[in-house]
This record gives C-alpha cells, structure tokens and sequence, in this order.
C-alpha cells in the first residue's frame, strides 16, 4: 500500500476532499440554491483553501479547469460515475482509465464499489484494473464504499459500513470513503475493519446538509476514532460562506482542536 | 479540453454543423418529399455554404463522398448510430472507431449518448473509449446528448436538458448537442450547465422542420444565451432552397445579427 | 469506398457472386433434389463458368477446395453466419476473422447484418471491426443486409429493402447483398438509397428456385434498375444444367441483353 | 485443412481416438465399475496399444500425465468442457487456449459445438479464435459436433447428424466428430455431407457400452461408409480387459478386416 | 503439473494452509468473538508458527501486511473472492491478476470454482487465464473447488465432493481445496479422483470451528487418506489459543503423529 504521507492527497496523514462530482451524479438541481455554484470555477475556488487537501471531480472538470488551480490543490479524478438518469441496478460506468488520469495530472483516483449490488462482481473487477494500474503509476487509490442495491436491508447500519471499510482493505485500496456509521464507536470499528494504522485510511463521506456544529461533531468523532478525515462536497460548496467551515475544519482535521476551539 | 477556437469545427468559436445522419436513423422516408436529397452529392453541396463549418455523417458517406468536398468543409463522423428498424431499450452501435475516423480525415467526431436508458453505463463506457482516442488524435468530440429510454418522465423538459449538457461536460466531451429546452432562460441555464466559457460548448439540434422565423428565433436565442451554435439537418436539406436559410442562419450565427436583419 | 472496377470481385463493375453458404445454413436439406451439389467441388467447377465473378464460402470449404480453383474464379469469403438448428433472434456468429479471410486468399469478404433483430447492435459492431479491418487489406467489403428479427413488420417490404441497402451504405460496405423488392422502380428507389454511383453497389439476392424466364426478368429489372449484379445460390446449384442458365445471365448482367436474347 | 496424412492424429490416415475427458464431463461416477481406470495411468497405459492414434484428454491430465506417454500415442487436448453438475443451456467452458496446449505437447486439438443449443452462437467464436489459433500452429482441429439444446427435436436424428458434420466442414474443422447415425447408408449421407475425400474427416463417436459385436459392426459401418475411424471411450475403458477390443479394432479400422475375422 | 516439493506452498509435500479470506467474505462479523483478529498483523503473526506453509489472504492483505512476514511464512494470494452482501448466483469476482500476485511476493494464487453454478463456465474461463498466467510464472495454482448453486442437490455430499477434486485435476490445478466428505474412505476416493501421486494434491478446508480432537481426527484421516493436509481459517485464528492446536497440527500433518499423541 502507499505511505499516505508522501501523497499529495493528504497532509501530515490527514486528508479532506472538496467532492464536487454532483454534477455528474445528481444534476444541476443540487444547485439550484446557489446556482453559481454550477460554474466549476466558483468550486475550484473554494478548494484552494488550506484545508482542503484534495479535489474530487469527474474527467471532464479536471479537463477543464484543473490547470488553472494546479498550484493550489491537488486532483482526485474519480474514475467512476453514472448520472441519476440511470434507473438499473445500482452500477457506475467507468469514465475514465487511470493512463488517462494520469496524463491529465491526477494525483490520486477514486472508484465507487457498491457491495451488494447486482454489479458488484463487474464493479469489482473493474476497480481490479484500476487498481493495479495505479500501482504502476504509483497513485493512490480511494475507493468510495457503499453498500446499495438488492443485497442490502440498511446501508447505514454501522456492520454494513464497518464491512465496506474492510472491502475497501481486503481489495487493495489505500484509502476507503464510507458513510457516517452514527457514533464514535462505531466509527473505531469501522477504522480497525479497514486494518488500522497499516491498512486503509477512512474518511467519511459528508452526506446532506447538516449545521455547522453537528457536523463537525461528526468530524471530529471520526479523526478521535483514527480516521483519516473528510470528503464533503455540498455540505461545504451549498454553504453561503464555506471558508467558515473551511477554517473549522482546519482546525478540527488538521490542527486536532476541539469543535467549541474550531467554531469560535 | 480543446480550443474550439482552432478547431475546424467552428469558425471564430462559432458551429454549425449539417447533419446527415437520417439516412441511418431514420431510414430513406426522410427523403420522401425531397426523393434527390437521398444522393449523398445533393447534401455536401449544401454543405460547401460558407455557414456551415461542419457535416456530420455516418463512416459509409465519409468514405464515399467527402474527398470530394474536402476543401470546403470541415468532416465531423458520426461514431455510433443505429438504425430505426430496432426495437430495444435506445442504444446506438458503435460504427467507426477514432482511429478510423482520423485516417479517413475526420476533423471532429460525434457520439450519441442516451442518458437514463438501459443502455446509458454501456454507451458512457464506450464514449470514454472514444473520447480518450480523440484526445490522442487532437480531434473534437461532439456529444449528442439524448436523455431517453426508461429512465425518462419528460426527455423535452429544460431541465434534463441542462443535465445532459451537464453530463457532456463532466464526462469530457468538448460540445454538447442538446435538444432546445424552449426558451432563452432555459438554454442560458443550460449553457452554464455545460460549464460556461471555459466548458463544453452547447450546440442546438435542429429538430423537425419548422417556419423560418420560428427557427432562426430560435437560434437567435440560443446564440444571445450563450449558446455555440446549431447543428441542423432537416430543417436544411428536407427545404426546396436551403441555400435561403443558410444565408439567414449565417447571419445570426456568425454575423450576430437580428432575425428580422437576417430574414430581409 | 473502393473502386469495383479494380476489384476481383467484379468485371466491368458487373457482379455476378455465386453463394454457396447453405450447407451451413440450411444444412444438407438444401441439397436433396441434386445431392451430388453437396460436394464443394461440384459447386466450384459451375463457378468457373466465365459469368461468375465471385465464389462466396465459408471459410471451411475456402480452405478446403478453394486452392484448386484460385485461377478460375475469385474467392468471396463469408465471415459470418449460423446454422439454422439455432432457435435464438436472427443473429450469425462471426466464423472467420478478415486476417485469415486474407492468409487463405480471399479477394473479397461477406457480412450478414439482420436490421431490426436483437442482435442487430451487436452485428453492426463486429461488422465495424471486419469492414476496418478489409479496409487495411484492401479487400471489398459485401453486407447481405437482411432486415429480420422483432424489429421488423415486412422484411420484403420495398421500404424496408432500400432501408437496408442505406444501411450498408451508411456503415461502410461496398456492395450492399438486399432481397428483391419486386419492381423495377423499387429496385430503383433501392439503388439511390445505396448512393448511387458513388455508393455502395447494389446486388439483388438470387432466392429460392423459380422459372428461368422470371428470374432472368427480374435480374434485368435490376440491370436496367442501376443494380451492380447478382448473387444467386439454389436458382444455380438446385438446377439441373446450371449452364444454361449462366449463359443466359452471362448475357443479361455482363453483355447487357434482353431477356429474350439471353433465352435464345 | 491440412493433411491428415502427414498427422500424428492418424495412422495412414485411420484415426482411434481413446477419449478420456469423462472425468470432467460425467465426474467419478463413470468409473464405478471400474475404480482403478480414474487412474490416469491406467487409461494411458491402455493407450499405449498399437490401433489407438490418439488420446483425448482435458488439459489438466496433458500436464499431469502425459509427459510419460509422449513417445507411445499421439496428444489430443480437448480445449473445451464442462462438468454435468451445470443446468444452463448445453455450453462448454474454453479451459485450455490453443498457444497453451502446443506448450504442453499437444499434437492435435479438440472442440465442442452445441449446434442449436442458446450457446450455439457464442460457442461458433470461440471455435473460430481456436481454430484459427491451431492453423498458426499447424495443429489439426477436431470438432466433436453435438447438436444439443432448445433447438434440437432429435440430437440422434441422421439428418441432424449430418448437419452436425456438415457445419464441422463448414467452420474449418479437420475432422468432425459425430454420433452414429444407425446404418451404414446414413453414415454414407453423414461422410458426404461432410465433404468427402477432400472435406473433414468424419470419426464416430463411442457412445455407451454395448456388446463387442455390435460395436464393432457399427464401427465396420463407419469404415465402409468412407469413414476415418473412430473416437472411442466408455466402449474401452470400462471393459474389463479392453486390449481383447482394440485388437479387434486395429483389424477393422486399420487393416480392413471384417468383424468376424476381428473377432477371431 | 508443478512439483510441490520445490515449491515455497509445501514443506516435505505437506502443506498448512492458513487461510484468512473472510473479511472479505464474511466480513467484520467473524471477528466479533475476538475482534483484535481484525487486525492482520495477528494474525500474520500466527502464520508464523512452524506449522503453516503459506498464509491465503486477499490482495489489499498482501500488500498491506506481508512484508514484515515475507521471511516467516510463503504467501498465497487469492485472486477472486467476492463479499457475502452479493445475492446473485455464487460467483466471485478477480480482484488480483497472476501478473499482479507475481509482482507482490506471491509463492502460490487462488482460485474459487463454484461448479454448478450459473457462473461455473465464466468462473472456468476466468481460471483458466489465471492457471496459463500462473504456469509461466511458476507458480502453483490452488483451486478452491466448491460445487454450490443451482446444480446441486447437496454440496457437502461424498460424491459432489470426489467431482469437485476431479474438477481441479482436469482443469490443471496443483492443489484441490475442497470439504471434507466425512469419512476417511470417502477422503480416499477423493484423493483418487484428484489423479493420486501425480494428480493434483488434495488439502481438506477447516469450516467451521469444532473441538480441538474431532478437528484433528478429521486432519489425521485427511492424512491417511492420501491427502496432503489442510487448509484453516476460523478453527485457527477463532481460538483462544491457535499455538496449541497449531502445535498438534504439527505433529499431525508434518510429523505423521496420532491424534492422541498430538494432543498430549
């Protein structure tokens, strides 16, 4: 597995991704609160904050606007995605190859698995091919992990998640993406699931829109549980300032401060 | 992504493309009132106006025809089409690989994807391999976004269109193909869907044949939205003076002039 | 396109291909009236008759007796097709790749595509790799383009006949193999639905046994029609003097005489 | 097709295939008469006798085994097969590549085909990568053609085993090798379609265990009818002392002699 | 077929597999009685123990964990395996290629079969790229042979078990992992069925945890059997205490011991 450390997707160990792959995944009725918001660059712009370790988008926004804030943040292609068109089973058409990522600068990958899916055999062999030719371009792999489909009675029950954090592990990705399993407890199941401190590294996924406190509450319970930190997408770019959060985050993820140091 | 601006696709950043692809999709019926329209020599002659900066057509008529025309227009192939006689969930063969294409002088080429149908994972996957041949190549890939099939309450609605020209941006195509969404504020909606300026370029899709005014009010939109440009076909070559309308569409597109300027 | 007018496949542009595929086709059935006709070499010899240009086998019987006869007539061989014990959508399996088409001698290589079968996306793309891969070989490319399957009201419809001789203009064939449409002015309407002289040639499928006299007429309806020739199969090899009746097209599609002239 | 003269697969050209592939195809229970034959060592000894030209094994047993017979019989690695524990549709999985089996000594290869069967298609492929993969290593192909499935009325039918043989001549095989049709008439009919002297060889296939005189007679059937011989299994290595047979079967098939002066 | 006795998988032909596959495919929930098991490094650590040959994990295992181990114990890397949140037919996904496993230290790779599955001729195809894979790297294959799905009326019955030990052999396994059928004369036929001495080598597989002698009873008569030992997940690392019961193991397997004698 590849040292964290020496990524460009972390800093000192701990990772926070802007996900910003909405577009793709859910239409522009995510922003329609803040439509300006749908312009790429406006997002780019919240990425290039301190915080923020890593930027998570589609080929086709990496295409075309990640030169322009290469100095700034580091890019995350994910290499998975289907939109909500789609009504078969839970599935993800691979969008781009890792070669490809690799030509357009990525510094990291990302691939969705969802366990328990009618395709997840196929998923998982296509996440094998990607995998593997990461490890020839020495680019870490993070795997978001949800359990959907016919296979499953709850995906947010925390077995599920603890389990995904360990799929994520057993197939060889170096960081698993899982949902919030609901307590801090939890949450240390779910990172000794993925191996610990030489396994994968979890960061939880930032789901809807929560207030400030609660979420960060969350955050920290993860980074107390060993996690290594953070993806969010709206929850951050659905904010009307997100530096604010962006600045607590900071400090709750990277500087471990508590979340009363972090919000005031 | 490409700069459309040194692309033979578009002349000063400005498309339209004549679409010659009915003779696949929709069969010889459509050349039932105009029966000469059929001959493949009838259309890139209408193709050599100086409006158009583009014919997009199947392999067989690039082959056949095009050498022929190759000093007048610039060659958009056509990737994948399928003809009317099938009757399964909307797909589309993959007719011509990239590397085909470009032997045979393509200077852009173009990819259905239905969006929303069963197909949709299948139809990205392969337009990933396409989209990374023509990247080798340096050759313009032209999305005709499609939302259609199973997934689809409204296939017409502006906002799955906004979608579609969204999903041709976050997938890597560098112009979008949509259908009109019906009025100016719409197309704008799109059009930033798709990116805005530094994203994919949206292109109108023509439609059944209309009025004059009605069309060219509708370009005119289109073009003040925000919008690149038009790919026509019907409404051009099922006319008995195409010649006309082009005369008027090269005003509006490329001139920035009114419908009514356009028209006199 | 390629040129016929090079090609072994034609002389003077005329075609007149001698099929022989039924054994694998319709199986031994097709031969019980002349059962020595099951011997290939039976059918190679009438094929060196001067009216043939072209022998279209399998690749079996390619290899198997093709060698003594290379000087005699030219080698058409077909790359797919099924026996008829399958029950499964009209579909063909691809039998011989356009690589060993040309290590055995082909001058010429067959396709079937069934339009508005279930298969017919699945045809259409493996058609796409033989007709890229002629092209390298500089081998001429014929579609039997049989409309057949779910998608299809009337296969022998006039409409649905010049639909699949578009079709195989469209995808990239050089010779479009379609059904009788009946009269001299659908055979007519299917010519131009082909391109034209610039298009793909038309040839009219010989099939099942009828009088000399209305065959002989309906082979100059598609002489005089535009058509490039024939391919006939049981109206030859099911006869008992196959001579005769090769005299007789020698002089209808080759010398271009009437009917009457060719029965005398 | 290559000469089956200048083969290892045959003696003058007569051919005894010993088949051995039932421990994959029926599983131990075939050999509970007779324990000791799941000994590969004892079924390859038995091959060692002088009238067999052939042992036809699956790839595992090749490997295993037959490197200590390589100078007393001729290798047939069967490259397809499937244990009965499946309920699909008649398919046979591909468990040994071409380029593998001439690593491993082989002197010719085998293939199943289910004609008619719903894998009867996809099958016809595979035959073809194999058989087109055995040409570039001059490896004689054998087609053990077995129509079988939903598109079958009577696999045992002599017209439908005629065809069987007829689609072997068809697809490019060497030799095809079919059940029997029941009379010496039908087997005439079988080798004909075939393609006679100059097409594939036509071997009988064993079936189950019957008498010494009616197997042989039936054998006799095949040899007299223009057959090449005969694929035998179950018939041998079942029977208690299966040297007493192949001694009866080198006179029939390899000297000409009739079965009563083989019984003798 | 490889000699075990050079390889890194055996020790003087015997061989102690410890497998460590179920976080994949079980998940977390097989830790719940000793949840530091989670962990690999304790379990790595108990493959150490003098009694193991080679520990079995997954790919995301391997990589993580075993090369602090690699001077301790051989490694085997199983390529497929799949998460038991899958509810389609058993099948399994590849999620490690030979070329891969070679790269990361593999000594052996393996495979699952489930024959009689719906997905048994894709699961065959699959092994068989990965034994060809694995001959060129000379490494030994170990097939996980567990008939399950459809096709079977009972998985655990003597029968199916002495199928699937031929299975392997005829597929070109080294080794046949497979259940234990019960009795020491059906462990005998089973032996048998896998080709004896120069056959594929026959290790028991653990299930679930019994007592410490009904465990060993059933090794011994592996032993006596023929059979080359044991491959052991749960009954090992689900244990208070694994040194003691890895401690008899030793004296079973490698030192041909009684079971008394073991315990004492």
């Amino acid at each position: 597995m590849l040292s964290l450390e020496d990524s460009p997707l972390a800093r000192d160990g701990k990772i926070l991704i802007l996900a910003y792959d909405h577009g793709l995944e859910h239409g522009p009725s995510d922003f329609t609160e803040h439509p300006e918001r749908m312009a790429p660059e406006t997002v780019f712009d919240v990425a290039t904050h301190d915080a923020v370790t890593s930027v998570a988008v589609q080929k086709g926004l990496a295409e075309g606007y990640y030169p322009s804030y290469e100095d700034d943040v580091s890019l995350l292609t994910k290499l998975n995605g289907t939109s909500n068109l789609w009504m078969g089973e839970p599935d993800s058409a691979v969008n781009c190859t890792v070669d490809y990522a690799a030509d357009i600068g990525a510094d990291a990958v990302g691939f969705t698995l969802y366990g328990g899916s009618n395709s997840e055999i196929e998923m998982a062999e296509e996440f094998r091919d990607a995998q593997e030719a990461a490890r020839e371009h020495d680019i870490p792999m993070v795997m978001w992990s949800y359990p959907r489909g016919q296979g499953l009675r709850n995906a947010s029950d925390a077995d599920t998640i603890a389990y995904a954090a360990r799929e994520a592990l057993e197939l060889g990705a170096d960081v698993a993406k899982v949902k919030s399993p609901g307590s801090r407890e939890a949450m240390e199941h779910t990172v000794q699931a993925a191996g610990g401190e030489n396994g994968a590294k979890v960061v939880m996924s930032g789901g809807s829109k929560v207030s400030d406190e609660a979420f960060l509450k969350n955050v920290k319970a993860v980074m107390d549980a060993g996690g290594a930190g953070l993806a969010v997408g709206r929850n951050i770019w659905q904010r009307e300032n997100p530096t604010q959060l962006l600045d607590a985050l900071e400090a709750v993820i990277h500087e471990g401060r508590s979340v009363d140091a972090a919000l005031s």
